[in-house]
């Protein structure tokens, strides 16, 4: 038998039987799932090229099984959708399929799957089919497709926030920018499982989002993959308004306050506005939402407030220490580094 | 603006607003589809890689497009689904962003989308999302997902034969492999629009399936997307049976028959067996089903039927002009050229 067909009846053993939302899973033309009565249906694919969203010399393979389905699961957590299923389509150079010569043997694919697998597992999410195919280029190829579900009308849109609305971000930003820099600096030895490492296994706020919907506490949301700058001009472009943030109130990972302690990072604020790739998840509720200073374990701060916008004023405002106000452009990575 | 931005934002323009089952399309975390009340929800996708699937110096952009769209809609097809939504991931080598220097200067992406959207439309299924990113390699990186409905408990599985069902076929075969085999002789002009072209336009029979369904004809089904041989197996697995076809049924497509009369391929017959992505459907339908001559204007043959495997017999049996039964051998490409 070939190591393809070996690995891909070794994985649908450890996949398991449907269940739940999925009625057929691998083995037929599609997948069938049933969604609850009155439901709608999130989609959400994001592709997970080597060399573009991970490079095999930083990130273990457990570490590129994780991020590959947290890509999708962060993206369920900003609609605030329960997940019903996760699909994998994915092109590998056949070495990748052959036992390794460290690690105890695993061949690369079996630990990308543990990665992947154990985060699955971590959020209950079957993986109900998928695709591969050998990857003809040296690099590994990967699409993940999540599916989730919301009670009809109620999932959290970009575009629902209202002006006067209150900001709010989870969990502390800049984390996910700062380790790659160390893992670009040789500074941080690559983990293999799950910890506090932002970048490397980053965690997924589903059961945030689901709390926002189930409690009705939030207008608009959508999740920090850009960076935070970036991401809040989304939430401003599609709900038509403008928005304040101050600077003091952000919350900085304790790690990109150590990037610019070593001097790898020119300001751990920096880092928190513009590095992506945290998924931490920020959203707009009405001023009197008594929201709680923590949601399923997880810090939740106010960072600023949603307003009208004047014509001729920028669209994101930062608030400094000093009291005055200037415009944050939606930035990203090349204003970062030293 | 960048070449990729414009791009998108013309494919946004493109697409247009969402409607149907769609409710909220490209521009939010994910897309929010709307399915019927007491429908389930088909999930399929499809890696389509230049170099595995396609080849930029065989197949046109506009059948790259189509052939990538129709390899998803086919196994919407074999469920009997009704198409909800299609998501695009997408990775592209720039240049193929800007415009060419022939082919009235459109950029090889935009022919794509061309070829893409036209079978989208002709099908009535709205591009909901997906993801871009540059592909570091120098090929096309394309995976489809599909997403349709069909009335809960009522999609065609490939699970469903029962032993003295008859089986039949739609259309004619080996006429994709043919084409194929042209192209590789030089002997095919590549073609840029839809017509009688069974590999670079291949039409995926949805309207089959979904008669199949309402009218209750079918047991099983699956998509001819690997070749005869090896679906039916596919289906006999399934549906723990074995299965007996005539030779003489089996309709052959006028190209195979062609290259079989121009030496090109050894027998006519071995195309239409054993040549992968017709896209026709095969399906099991009960002795009593009054199965007409044709569905939706494609002609549909009776070729075979399911029975009980005894121990130690073969699985899948072909039988010849003479009378004689043989041993069918899910086969693949490596017979079938001289």
């Amino acid at each position: 038998m070939s190591g393809e067909r070996a690995f891909l009846l070794d994985l649908k053993t450890r996949v398991g039987r449907p269940g739940g939302s999925v009625r057929v899973g691998i083995g037929d033309d599609c997948a069938v799932l049933r969604p609850k009565p009155a439901h709608e249906i999130m989609v959400t694919t994001d592709l997970f090229l080597e060399g573009v969203h991970f490079r095999r010399d930083w990130h273990s393979p457990e570490s590129a099984g994780h991020r590959c389905l947290a890509r999708g699961l962060s993206d369920l957590a900003a609609m605030g959708a329960k997940p019903m299923a996760a699909f994998l389509s994915l092109a590998l150079p056949t070495e990748l399929l052959r036992p390794a010569r460290r690690a105890n043997g695993k061949p690369w694919a079996t630990r990308f799957f543990d990665g992947l697998l154990a985060l699955a597992s971590a959020h209950g999410v079957p993986l109900a089919g998928g695709d591969t195919a050998q990857s003809h280029s040296a690099g590994v190829i990967a699409d993940i497709v999540l599916l989730g579900q919301v009670a009809q009308g109620r999932a959290l849109l970009r575009s629902g926030a209202r002006a006067g609305d209150i900001l709010y971000v989870t969990g502390a930003l800049g984390g996910s920018a700062a380790e790659l820099i160390a893992l670009d600096h040789h500074a941080q030895k690559q983990a293999a499982r799950a910890g506090d490492h932002p970048q490397l296994f980053p965690q997924p706020r589903l059961a945030i989002g689901q709390a926002l919907v189930r409690r009705r506490w939030a207008t608009a949301a959508i999740d920090v993959s850009d960076g935070l700058s970036t991401d809040l001009d989304h939430l401003c472009d599609e709900s038509g308004l403008a928005a304040e943030i101050d600077a003091a109130a952000i919350p900085v990972h304790a790690l990109a306050v150590e990037a610019e302690r070593k001097r790898r990072a020119r300001s751990a604020l920096a880092l928190a506005l513009h590095g992506g790739e945290d998924y931490e998840l920020l959203f707009a509720a009405v001023p009197g939402a008594r929201i709680p200073k923590a949601i399923a374990g997880v810090p939740v701060h106010a960072i600023g407030r949603m307003f009208k916008r004047k014509p001729g004023t920028p669209r994101l405002l930062l608030r400094q220490a000093d009291g005055t106000a200037r415009e944050l452009q939606a930035g990203g990575w090349e204003h970062l580094r030293d």
